[in-house]
This record gives structure tokens, C-alpha cells and sequence, in this order.
């Protein structure tokens, strides 16, 4: 397999969680690295080649990452560097490395491996909805599957080592994405934000670190990993955005209560211009999208599943546009593909009239 | 008939003109004072009064305007005078006076006759499209008919004499409603009004003096009322406004072969928007429905006419929609009232594919 392959089976987390779906898609990674041996940022680039060669090696014949494939960052161009990023399976500092780095993926994408990224290795795991526990089960065998094969940096006291300090422990980070409509149709986000940040959560837009909020759409994430147990610190997070999801749906409750023709407006609006636009930008189409969403959710649309609007929130950025066409295209020209991905498939939902 | 009459039936020049339909409506009107007694502004209320009662004997008989009838501002309601307003039977100005002020009309809305506004008596004929040769006729005959039964302030040298002095000469203003997207699609409407206004015409908004551009709707009306004919003044105005709508034409056909996916995209949103919308501002009415009119001219929107469009833009506004329901609407209910009335009729249209 290789990563054209994935441009025609959308990963696994892009399926539909369970409704009401405030939150989209978890995920799980672990910070690692090897005892003995220079962080990537430290070693030449004669010591991080061996080092890739041999973890890839490892990496490729374990269980959890089977059936798999590898990409290397030499041969991956611009357009496949967009297109991994988008897809959440390599990180924006890796989609810059070359010799030396890659990845290794198991083939439903819910299990990966960026090998000399920040660190060694940076173990992922995503799925659909919220289920974080399942995720970070999955992540420590994977983790004990790799820990019997290499030494890894580690101290009894500090835990595992990692190129930041702020990994340095578990080196784990947690993440949910939430949508939450309702929030901002309450104007109840920007509070809400500030108390997760607070109590020492991190709060990331949709592709994250740096980037801004769009289509109603956040990441949480544990910012610690010093000091907790990883059992405890996905637990932590599972409650807290349990919290979020539950303000989300009282929210919702309140708006269909108090102001029905506004939430209706936004939703029928955003079927309106998604099934006839010509021209959409990306930040349009998130934002439209999660109109969509949320009358998915409210029974307001039929005909439209929750994993279609996943799939055309990833499948009209620029790598995935220009993937599935097979060459580049320029933004202008973009903005006019994405329109009639997302019309050709709004257009067979219809508005359920109150 | 009384006003409520006229909520039932549209005016006649809200009916389509000839198609492609730059020119959505024409108007002329005739600024007239009675000899040897005091303009409105300078005469009393009993003075006012007396006049006003024997110019509505006068207008009320002639043939002109038959069938009519007359309205008095010290009856018509708040909602009366704005729907009269959007109507446009009367000023802004006539709609702030109560006593020894009034309208009579000609049932069909064709022509009528402000009594005691700035001045006596200002004439008004109003028609769809293009048709100021036609108006001026009709024009001129009504004032004749007034002419033969009441003396008019008038002097040789000057011509008729008015209350504000821009009016004095021939007191005539003849202006058309012009619709140019494509002249805004191609940022050269500011260079087109500059030119206009340096070669003496004035450019206003829908609801004439001191109102904004919207729905790229614009008013344009000669300044001049001295110097020359009547027939020298409207023969001018066509013969620029034939240029202004050659303009529009041209950019039309430019956007068409250069861009025809944002010609698209603008009339599928405009679509979109108000055959799904459920709370739907004034402003924002009127601009998607300058994207529909430009689809149907262009025959990319099939099922609703220009006459229907040209209603909805006067039926959306609040003393039509407070009428039409027979009470006082706030603004946040009427709001979701109008996008009721537009997506009813919008929804029986549909969006032509290429």
C-alpha cells in the first residue's frame, strides 16, 4: 500500500462516532526515544538515517502496526507532505524533514509512527467520536510491542525522556476535537475556552498547534505529562470533556427552546450555499460544514451521514483536492473543485421541513 | 380603493420590463404651485387645509386619474405611510405631514399626485423598464387636465416657480431605477457614478434622497430643472441611461466568458441562501435578490419571473410586510416573516446546470 491508496479509502476515523457527536474524533500520541542515541535534533544526518532504518525495520513487522506501509519523507512530494498533514498522520514539523524521517502507518490509519520527528518515535492513535479509553489501550500495547524490541530513554524518576521538556513523563498527549455550534450561537465559547486553559488544558484549532478555530471546531488537549499517571490524565480529560459536551448539548437544547428559527437559518443557509456554490473557500466550507453538522445532528437533515461531512471536511483541503485530481492546482481554481465536491454531495441531502 | 386595496394589488410598474431588464423602472415627476397663494412651507394650517381641499376636488375629477382615489395624512397610519412609502406614492417628507396634506392616485399606482408636500402638487408616473418617452407623455397630459382648471405660479423668464429653488424651470425630475452586478462584479461602478454625477446627473439609492446603494440598485436622475425642455431633458437622460445599460451589458458578457463560475456561484448562493433562509435581513434580501434577478436575465434561474422578483423587493420591506399581515411586527419577527415570503416563492424556482 502506499499513500495513494489512502486518497481512495478514507481512514477509519473518519467514520461517523455516536450521536449527538459533539465530539468528532480522538487521539492519542506518545513521545519516545532511544537510549544511547542523539535526539533527531542533535544527531547528523548519517546517525538519523540508521536511526530510521532501524526503527522502520522494528516498526514494520510488529502486530499492531500490521497490515502496514511506510512513507519516507525523501520521496513524499509537497503535494503528499499536504495531504498526510491534512490527515492528521504527520505533524507540520515533520512534513518539512527529509533524510532521515518517515512514517510507518498500519493501513486503516488508526495506529501510526512519525520516526525522527521531534523525537524518535511519536506513536498516534485516532478514532471516530469519544473513545479515548479504547485509544489509549490500544497505544500502550503498541508501546509494550515497541518497548520489547529497543531500550528506550528513561529515567524511574523523570519517566520517559523526551527533545521538549513539556513531554518529558509519559510523554503522552490526549486530544479530542469537539464541535460545538451551540456554544458559539450562545456566545458561551470564548468563557469556556479560558476555563479549560485554566485548568491547564490546551485548546488548538482544527489542524493544531497555531492554528486558528474554524468551523465551530476545537481540539482539548492534556498539556501536562509530568506528575500523573497516563491512566489518570486520560481520564481526566474524558470528564472534563464529557463537561464541554454536555454545556454543548444544553446549548443546543436552549437555542431550539428560546430562538428554533435561528438554528434553522444556520443550518438551511449552510445547505443553501453548499448545493449551489461555485466558488467556496476552504474557511467557508468548514464553516458551512458545521451548519450542516449540526442539522445532521438535530434531525434537520436527512440523507447526509455524519462520516460524509468528516470525509468533506478532510477531503476539500488543498493536498486532498489535489491528490484526488492527480496534479496541482492553484488556489483560485481550488476553490472552484471544492465547490463541486462538496455540491455533488449536499445536493443528494434534503432539508426536513418543521 | 383605499390603501389596503393596494396591498392586494401591486402596482403596475412592478411588473417586468422588457428583458435583458437593466433598467428595472423609470419615474418622472412635476413640481407645480398655485398662483397668488403661499408655497406649503410658508402657508398656515387653515391655508393648507383650504388648498388642499379644493386641489383634491380638482384631481379627483380628472381623467387622468381615473378610477382613483385619495389617502390623507392625517389618517394613514405609521404603517401606512411607510408602505405607501416603499411604494413609492409618496416622499419621505409627505410621510412626516398630517393636516392639509394628502395623495390621490390612480388605482393601477400609474400616476399620482402629492398635495401639499414641498409643493402643491407634485405629479408622479411610474412604470416597469425603460419607459420615460411614454411617462413624459402621460405626464404631460395630466398636467394639462390640472392646468386647464387651476392657475399654476409661473413666469415667463423662469418657467414654473417652486418652493426650493432646484426645482424652478420645467420642476421636472425623471429618473430610472438601473440594476448593475455586472458592473459591480467588475468594480466599475465608482468610476461610472463619478462620471454620471460630473456630467450633472445625481445617483441615489433605492428609496431615493440620502439613502444607500443596495441590491446594486441605483436611482439616476437629472439635477437640472432650468435651461432646457422637457422633452430635451428626458431625451438626454434615456439616451445616457441607454449607455449606462450598455456598460452593464458589456461587463456581463466579459464576466461571462472570463469568469462564468463566479457569475454562477453568485446567482446559486443568492438562490441558496433565500430558498433556505429563516431569518433574513432587509439588506440582505435585497442583495440576494439582485443575484437571482441576474440569474434570470441570464437564464440560469427558471420558474420565477422579473416581475416576481421586482415584488419581492418591495413586499419584503417592513410597511409591506406589517400590511400584508395586518399588525405591528417587530423587527426581529420581521426578520423571519420576510424570509417566509421569499423562500415561499423562491422555492418554486429552480437553478438551471450548465
Amino acid at each position: 500500500m502506499t499513500v495513494d491508496d489512502l486518497v481512495r479509502n478514507p481512514g477509519a476515523w473518519l467514520a461517523a462516532g455516536d450521536l449527538p457527536a459533539v465530539v468528532v474524533s480522538s487521539r492519542v500520541r506518545l513521545a519516545r526515544n532511544l537510549a544511547g542515541v542523539a535526539f533527531p535534533g542533535w544527531a547528523g544526518e548519517d546517525e538519523s538515517v540508521r536511526i530510521e532504518q532501524g526503527l522502520r525495520d522494528v516498526l514494520q513487522r510488529l502486530p499492531s502496526l500490521s497490515p502496514g506501509f511506510r512513507v519516507d519523507m525523501v520521496s513524499a512530494s509537497a503535494i503528499d507532505r499536504d495531504f498526510l498533514r491534512e490527515r492528521h498522520l504527520i505533524s507540520n514539523e515533520l512534513a518539512q524533514k527529509t533524510k532521515g524521517s518517515g512514517l510507518v502507518l498500519r493501513e486503516d490509519e488508526t495506529l501510526s509512527v512519525m520516526v525522527n520527528e521531534e523525537d524518535h518515535l511519536r506513536l498516534q492513535a485516532m478514532r471516530p467520536g469519544m473513545d479515548l479509553t479504547n485509544l489509549w489501550a490500544a497505544m500502550d500495547a503498541l508501546d509494550n510491542e515497541i518497548e520489547d524490541q529497543v531500550r528506550y530513554a528513561y529515567t524511574p524518576d523523570l519517566g520517559y525522556l523526551t527533545a521538549c521538556p513539556s513531554n518529558v513523563g509519559t510523554g503522552l498527549r490526549a486530544s479530542v476535537m469537539v464541535h460545538v455550534p451551540g456554544l458559539r450561537l450562545t456566545n458561551e465559547i470564548e468563557p469556556i475556552i479560558r476555563g479549560l486553559t485554566k485548568i491547564g488544558l490546551a485548546v488548538r484549532g482544527l489542524q493544531g498547534e497555531g492554528t486558528e478555530a474554524s468551523g465551530n471546531m476545537f481540539q482539548i488537549s492534556n498539556q501536562t505529562t509530568l506528575g500523573e499517571s497516563e491512566g489518570a490524565i486520560v481520564e481526566r480529560l474524558v470528564q472534563i470533556v464529557n463537561e464541554v459536551a454536555a454545556h454543548e448539548q444544553n446549548a443546543r437544547l436552549r437555542l431550539l427552546e428560546q430562538r428554533e428559527g435561528q438554528v434553522r437559518d444556520c443550518v438551511g443557509r449552510a445547505y443553501g450555499v453548499l448545493s449551489q456554490a461555485r466558488v467556496l473557500t476552504s474557511h467557508e466550507a468548514l464553516d458551512y460544514l458545521s451548519g450542516l453538522r449540526l442539522g445532521i445532528e438535530l434531525g434537520m437533515i436527512k440523507g447526509l451521514g455524519m462520516g460524509d461531512v468528516n470525509r468533506l471536511v478532510v477531503y476539500t483541503q488543498p493536498g486532498h483536492l489535489q491528490k484526488v485530481a492527480g496534479r496541482t492546482i492553484d488556489p483560485d481554481e481550488r476553490d472552484e473543485v471544492r465547490a463541486g465536491i462538496v455540491r455533488e454531495r449536499v445536493r443528494q441531502a434534503t432539508v426536513v421541513e418543521d
